[in-house]
């Protein structure tokens, strides 16, 4: 239970961080515990004809270009499975009617940093020219998900929610 | 490339976040990109004869009692190999000697958040009493990697590092 919290940071909408005391089930008190506040996201693994959907960009992050899965913040008040079916539509051009959850998770175990939906979109097909809006130039391709899963471990998708969504859907469509 | 950063807040050892003026592979410049520097972290994923070796606790970032991996930060000039026997034998009394790594992934694509290091550790087997010293009562059981597996969908185990492990681990044995 929170008993009180101080603001250390204001980054809104991205961040906050907050020094929070906590009192444990077992009763003792920790002072000061981080809380990180950030957006929630979602990723998609999206299963088209020629292969899954993926994306080949730089991202600040690993500070690296990497394969990576549409995926973005939820808006205002959207519900995930919107925001997924959103950004694969402007971040791929594809959609799907084949929706399947692959599991909700807070970031970090010991300071929150939001939230990440993963989706499953099957039978994902072309209507549009994708647009993504990215600070990035990003290229789409199609790999076969047995290739994505062997890439995973080479550290050719850097980033921790893409990389486990393609294990998530590997262990969900086997 | 970082042209400029400045500090917004130290939090040491835990966490210090930077805005950083990010100049792109195609030369525009963005003003004031957050990123968060964290602790690297070790996840480890040990199947023993009775199944793979999970955790019970309170977890703060969830706000809530979920299963869990053994896992914990790195310390100074450890490699991320020593940290994960480490934090297996500390928080479950086990040693294995088929240690493989699963993979290492940075924890925010956009922002850094420190890398986790993912480990798969075969024939685990009990040498010692566990002491976590974590801040929350744990109690160890083991679990069919199936099962556990299944439990990803179902919200089991709610955070996204350890989750991503077991999917990892299950791509990787099957």
């Amino acid at each position: 239970m929170i008993e009180a919290r101080r603001e250390l940071l204001d980054a809104a909408p991205w961040l906050h961080v907050w020094a929070e005391d906590v009192r444990l089930p077992d009763g003792r008190l920790i002072d000061g515990y981080l809380r990180l506040e950030m957006l929630d996201f979602v990723v998609v693994v999206a299963n088209a004809e020629a292969g899954i959907v993926v994306l080949r960009s730089y991202k600040h992050g690993p500070a690296d270009i990497g394969t990576s899965l549409p995926a973005g913040y939820l808006e205002a008040d959207e519900e995930p499975a919107d925001a997924a079916r959103r950004e694969l539509l402007e971040e791929t051009g594809h959609v799907s009617e084949q929706w399947e959850e692959l599991g909700s998770f807070v970031v970090d175990g010991n300071r929150g940093a939001g939230t990440v939906h993963m989706f499953l979109a099957r039978g994902a097909e072309p209507v549009a020219v994708p647009d993504p809006g990215d600070l990035e130039e990003t290229e789409m391709s199609f790999v076969a998900l047995e290739d994505l899963v062997a890439a995973l471990k080479d550290g050719e998708v850097p980033v921790l929610p893409m990389a486990a969504a393609v294990a998530l859907a590997a262990a969900h469509l086997r």
